[in-house]
């Protein structure tokens, strides 16, 4: 898989991925690129070819097994390649995540959370210690973490992006909305913006469009 | 506008107004669909297509004036025209997006929020009463409320759709990242699945590709 693969390929996996564990749930063993078109709103054609971006996946006569079309693009995205994260903010969206979150089911495995309230430092929620914020670049100078979720107010958000990009980090999952305009080096920045699906649902219930919302294949 | 414009255009429109906004406060005045393509990783000549589903927002010359672009998607997407949401749900997830989702930037006003939790109902969360859940059927009977925020249990989630669908509620911004196959008739169900962003970053980190997981444009 050494093929330099369009952004907008690898962003409708996880999409894809969801909607074959809806399929299996439904007892769904075979599934054509028509029929996994229609239920995401996609041509046939465009699965096609998203597919052949990793060699398939081995359509035979009749459409594709949907569990090993499960396991091969759970195998693209690396689901079974287990990286670190922790999360710095324990405020509420903060706990949230670590709370409600499945970040096993996404291959992550989620080792300590930071923050700088004395009522939250020492705390255990879900398994999982909320630490000093203080001593978080000691932390990430001694332990292994892929990714650093922020979680913490906009105004820290900077700083704590890029001591985590100082010890290693190299990815960030940026709630905070703000463009983290620091130099954070190779790091990968995943933004959040929800207001981005509230103002999409906002278009389709003003009325301006004759189509439903819901992200197809959502 | 009474033309039926792609899902995939109206999801692109708020992604604009973001890189709208950030050029607005570097200052730039004009931008060429060219240069707002390489900031954003798409064509010049889809932007093009993008924006003449909206009569072209007046390029003239060397590009878009981009105070008045910004006005026009913000138009297109109606965000001058306020609706209202309620919170179903006040647990953490709940509590952030009130204390930090800026609603109002989506065209939308917060009135209430809903929990079953002694310990919250009657509280007030950045301007916003915490309601007693069993008190959500008679207010959506005596409230115009557009949208209900699911940021409740799972479990209760497709009943507490169902209930509001039934109230008149258009919209559902849910976040259980549960299928809501309940009857809901016409309601536009928008689905957060945060999911979708980890698994995109995981595959960057893994080195399976050689592109940057930044949703360009975010």
């Amino acid at each position: 898989m050494n093929y330099r693969i369009s952004a907008n390929v690898i962003r409708r996996l996880p999409r894809y991925l969801r909607r074959l564990l809806w399929l299996e749930k439904q007892q769904v063993e075979k599934v054509s690129s028509r029929e996994l078109g229609t239920l995401m709103g996609l041509t046939a054609s465009q699965i096609r070819q998203d597919f052949n971006c990793f060699g398939g996946f081995g359509q035979q006569g009749y459409g594709y097994n949907v569990r090993q079309l499960k396991a091969g693009i759970s195998d693209v995205l690396g689901v079974g390649d287990t990286l670190t994260a922790v999360v710095i903010g324990a405020g509420n969206l903060g706990r949230a995540l670590m709370s409600n979150f499945h970040f096993d089911e996404c291959g992550f495995r989620l080792a300590a959370a930071f923050d700088t309230s004395p009522a939250l430092i020492g705390a255990e929620i879900n398994g999982v210690k909320v630490l000093d914020a203080a001593e978080l670049g000691p932390y990430l100078a001694s332990h292994r973490v892929d990714v650093a979720v922020l979680t913490l107010t906009k105004k820290y958000a900077p700083e704590s992006a890029k001591l985590a990009a100082e010890h290693g980090v190299r990815g960030i999952w940026n709630f905070t909305s703000i463009d983290l305009d620091v130099d954070l080096g190779d790091t990968i920045i995943e933004d959040v913006h929800l207001s981005d699906s509230l103002l999409n649902l906002g278009y389709y219930l003003r009325g301006r469009g004759d189509q439903r919302g819901r992200q197809i294949g959502g």
